[in-house]
Order: structure tokens, then sequence, then C-alpha cells
């Protein structure tokens, strides 16, 4: 499949296999990820990968409880990825989308399930969140920007239709 | 090329050749800007297209201007492309940038080159950037996310290397 037709048939999924996803594939996902642009080629973000049962489930919680649900927000989803940012960069949240997006497409192109989940900011604000990023190295200058959930699709999911006025084209002055 | 080596490859293009790109690439380029990921599906950017050399020269002086320039901040690439998002959406800045990313790779897998352009969003705060807005039908809940340029490589460009830890392997809890 040729780049344009990835990024149009690219879907968020929202409910996978437990299989694990390849290592290799997963290897390329993240150096995808890390070749996004960012503001003045600082490279603000960081990848952080996860894969322990234990810590999925415990930010899974976190996560679920920032939005009073008790549901699983990762939707079973074997490789959970966090990418933070530097917010002494002016552009962080925008290289961090920007990250997100690489990931999604790259997973999308090798035929990986892939979703975007909010509340990362949030997740590690809180006491267990901040544990966590002291483990990782990551000082409180860095900011949750996205999850991005990684796996096999149990199920398909239909393109769903683009809004109407979606794209301008500006005339002349 | 496959989509992990566009992703890889993509530069952000600073010299371009005068020639207008390809208008059948145009349409696939913001076509796969419309399908990136929004929060809940809310499609809440908008995407204006100004081919218009007096449209794009205005542009281009205010940008120079909120950064005290008097450069080119678009590098005289022939089209210029601004993304707004609604700020009625929590989503608006990370669906934006989501868009941005995949318009720079649609154009980089077409040989196109580009680059995300920041000030977009103090551009439209001023009184000659909200009339703008206001001929393109757009209320001022919409927000400048970036500018994405487009054009003919002028010149090649060298991948730069990767920081240092970029990525974290997570270990058990």
């Amino acid at each position: 499949m040729n780049t344009i037709d990835v990024l149009k048939n690219r879907r968020s999924i929202r409910s996978y296999k437990k299989d694990q996803i390849d290592s290799n594939d997963l290897q390329k996902i993240l150096e995808a990820g890390t070749y996004a642009p960012t503001g003045m080629n600082r490279q603000s973000p960081v990848i952080v990968v996860i894969q322990d049962k234990a810590t999925i489930e415990k930010l899974s919680k976190i996560n679920a409880k920032i939005m009073n649900s008790d549901t699983d927000p990762f939707y079973g989803a074997p490789t959970l990825i966090v990418v933070f940012a530097d917010s002494n960069c002016s552009t962080y949240i925008e290289d961090g989308s920007l990250v997100i997006g690489n990931l999604l497409n790259a997973a999308a192109s090798l035929g990986i399930g892939s979703c975007w989940i909010h509340r990362a900011k949030e997740t590690f604000f809180t006491d267990e969140g901040k544990a966590l990023m002291k483990k990782w190295g990551l000082g409180e200058n860095y900011i949750g920007i996205g999850n991005c959930i990684l796996g096999y699709a149990d199920k398909q999911y239909e393109t769903k239709p683009r809004k109407d006025g979606y794209i301008i084209m500006a005339d002349e002055l």
C-alpha cells in the first residue's frame, strides 16, 4: 500500500488480540516516531515503551480514574507507548503530537493496530505517575502528550466520512 | 518507497523552486490530511489552501514581523496551507498537529517538499489575520495551529542524527 493509502486507511483500533506485536516491527515504528519533525529540530519528545502487563494495568487504572470510569482505556492492547515532551521547548505539544502521528501511521503501514489515548498529561501529574517518570529518568519538565496503544486489531473498522468544509481553497486577495 | 522509509526520510525543506506543485498531488495531500485522527473523531481542524501570491506575501510579512525579522518565513514556497482548529474541542492543538503531520508525510511520499512553519496562532490574532479568517468563513473559535508550506525542493538535505535517549524501554514494575 502506498503512503497516501496508509494515511487514508489508518483507523483508530479499540479492540485487540492478546498477542504481543512483532519486536522488529516495534523497532521500525519507534524509529519512525523519532524522525517526526520538531520545532528547530530540538527533538523535545521522549518515547517510553511499556510491555509489562502490571505497568500497563496500573496506568490503565489511573487513566480510567481521571475520567471517572472503570473500563480499560487501553482496550487490552499489549503495548503501550507514552510520549512525553520537554515543556521548556515552546513547541512541545506539537512536537509530541507529530511523534505520535508517526507511530500511528508507521504501525498502520505494518498491519499493526493503534490508537491515541488521551489523559497522559493528567496521568503523570499524579503521585503514582510521577514515581514512574522518576523511575524512567524523566524530570518534571516532561509533560505527557499522549498514549499510543499498539496491537493486532481484533475487529475491522469502517472509515468514517470526513466533514463538509474540511478544506477551504482561498481566493485571491 | 515504503511508508516507514517515507517517515524516516522526510526532511523539512527550506529552499524551493518557483514551479507550482501538481494539482492532483495537492488533492492527494489534502485528502490525506483530512484523515488524520482527531479526538472523538470530532474533526476539529480546517485546512486552508493558499496559492495566491499576494496572500502568501501578506501572510509572510505578518509572520516575519512577529519574529522581528524581514526574511520570508515561507522560503518562497508556492503553496501555503494554514491549519486551524476549533478551540471548543479540548484536543484541538493535537488534532491540528496530526493533520499537519499527515500533510508533511503525504507530500514527502509524492516527492514534494514541505515544512511546518510556526506562528500561525499569532498571525491570526492580528487584525489583518482576523480579516482573512472572516473572508474564509472562520469564526474566532478557530485558532491557527501551524503553517505547512509545499513546493519542489531546490536543495538536498541530510537527515540529522536523532538524540540519545529518545526511546526508553520501561522495565517491569
